[in-house]
């Protein structure tokens, strides 16, 4: 297995069934390279090899992640097939993050902009401070939000997408929450921590394999013909009574917590 | 025609166009078993056939209903396929309930858990009193939120439903509001039952016919290709001008209800 | 080029890059006939060719617009291949307005009922003061929302779509805001023209081919596979690194306003 401890774009920390990953270039507000792509999309599988159960995703030293870097873009402007390969790379990166058989938390502070909207926008919960602005700046740059107009209109619905796509407006942390960008917001980077933490221990309450399941059947809704979608669920369905289930049954019976919630 | 006292976890009450089906299984909350999804599929239909124009349905004794009963699936954990029939015939009766041609209204109160939470998403109006609460709590009990996912999908959102099913939250009828799982909660039971009837008298006053065929339209949108669900829509517009919209038309010149309002 | 003054239903006034169009039936609180659904569809094309960047929507005094008139629609029912292909043409003129490769203002205010609360959620943004009261009543005349249904459920999604067209409620500008139907209340028709021109600057600030690309990019997302999509989106994406995109990261370095924000 891969030393945690090489990459050169991540700091990566983990902590049993936790793993803590930080987007690590602060000198240029992390923005993303093709090489923090990569070691992204590597380190996503490299933890469901080691049996992670949450993903925190953050940025050092403030920020989040503000975008691309727009000078590394232009110099590449004249070789168009390795501009156009370094696009979609983020946009495999971020279709395979969105789909994770485990729980994504995506800690946001500072500037959330572009790409970084993108990642939050694929999380299974955003938790935000106060610090944090979101932005869609591409169009006021004059390129266009490529990679990332998917999972930002599946997750804000078509109508805000357009509205801060098209406008390249910045808006806060409540803002954010009123829209579902973010789904819950700290009152300071202190109270942030405390509630990752509870979150964390949250997801650690509910069963592993039916997480996955249910993240997998959740995200083949309207991808999947209705009759199908509801055959294969029942399967299962009854996979999970004869597996997880049974020890979540004794435990409730019993009033205690299952197994898989100590760990 | 079916005696409607004949139900033995229903409680059916008909008044002229207004059905009210109560779940009636205090002793579990109301917990679905297979005989009570048989049950409310059959009064969904008989309700047709007796003209019905809003179907109420509500819980006995203060809940709504908590979900599945977990001791009798773990029972019959060891009968896989009767397991999966069961499962798979709450997803039948639940695809037919959101689509049914009537007005459905659901009055939440007490435990709004699993199924339970997943009949709401089909309502056309769903309101609560503030002692309801409502959770996905399958994943922390090992199992799959299975026939209800793509309800829960289509009524809240991928980012809402993932995050209440990933991490088991209950939440309260207010964030039930703020969410769009609820449309509104009234201040007490005794106001829950005033704006019920608010809701009934609402939905009177608009005409059977075109209500069947506004509910269907909606449905089709996002399954059946733009041109050709505007080409039926403008042949279902003048089917309704010619047809309910004349009483309309006349009793909106007249200043007086349409004949459709008085009942 | 057509003289922007022979419009019979329109007022439509050109400033620079800035187009405003009021549907100016006021004697019917312009509500949409034949020839106003004609009109519409012409000036927006030919804002297209006059090489517009905002199209501003509003009504003649006061209203935005009260629906189809009733009496005409009865006085056609009659002839029904007219009266159908009266109301698909709506679903045409509706179905090119959501996709107009400019921005769109809808600015919102006293009556936004059935035709013109469909007109307000294809825009990219709409704006109301607190005048504004909105209602699909069709259902309640005995008729259906037939062509604005689709834009409906995409703009508030299914939930609240069903209960404002089977309930045929009337709701008022904090609640259109609070289900994202408007995206902003204005306190006065004063701070209406204000924050209206505001969002005009905020609009022009963008680049317009990026904003073209980046609104019909949005709007394929569910409508394209992924991968397609994606594909395209990175030749996309590249096209305007090297078109708009190095005036953008020209003016970004230079710490001045790009060309084309200085109309």
């Amino acid at each position: 297995m891969m030393d945690l401890s090489a990459f050169e774009t991540l700091l990566v920390h983990k902590n049993d069934k936790v793993w803590s990953v930080t987007l690590n270039r602060p000198a240029v507000a992390n923005a993303m390279n093709l090489k923090m792509v990569n070691e992204l999309s590597q380190v996503m599988d490299l933890a469901v090899e080691g049996g992670v159960r949450v993903l925190v995703l953050q940025g050092a030293a403030g920020n989040f992640y503000a975008g691309g870097d727009i000078k590394e873009m232009q110099a590449m402007a004249k070789d168009r097939q390795t501009l156009a390969s370094m696009n979609r790379a983020f946009g495999t990166m971020i279709e395979k993050a969105s789909q994770l058989p485990y729980v994504v938390v995506a800690v946001l502070q500072g500037a959330v902009l572009g790409g970084g909207l993108g990642l939050a926008c694929i999380s299974d919960v955003a938790i935000s401070d106060k610090s944090a602005t979101f932005a869609m700046p591409e169009t006021s740059l004059g390129i266009i939000p490529a990679q990332i107009a998917p999972f930002v209109v599946t997750r804000l619905g078509l109508t805000q997408a357009r509205r801060l796509a098209l406008l390249g407006l910045r808006i806060s942390a409540s803002e954010a929450l009123s829209i579902g960008l973010v789904q819950q917001v700290s009152g300071s980077p202190e109270a942030l921590e405390k509630d990752v933490d509870r979150l964390i221990k949250q997801v650690l309450r509910c069963a592993p394999d039916a997480t996955a399941m249910t993240k997998a059947l959740l995200h083949q809704v309207g991808n999947v013909p209705m009759d199908a979608l509801l055959d294969q669920a029942a399967e299962d369905f009854v996979h999970t009574v004869a597996g997880e289930g049974r020890e979540g049954a004794l435990a409730f019976a019993e009033k205690r917590k299952p197994e898989w919630s100590v760990t």
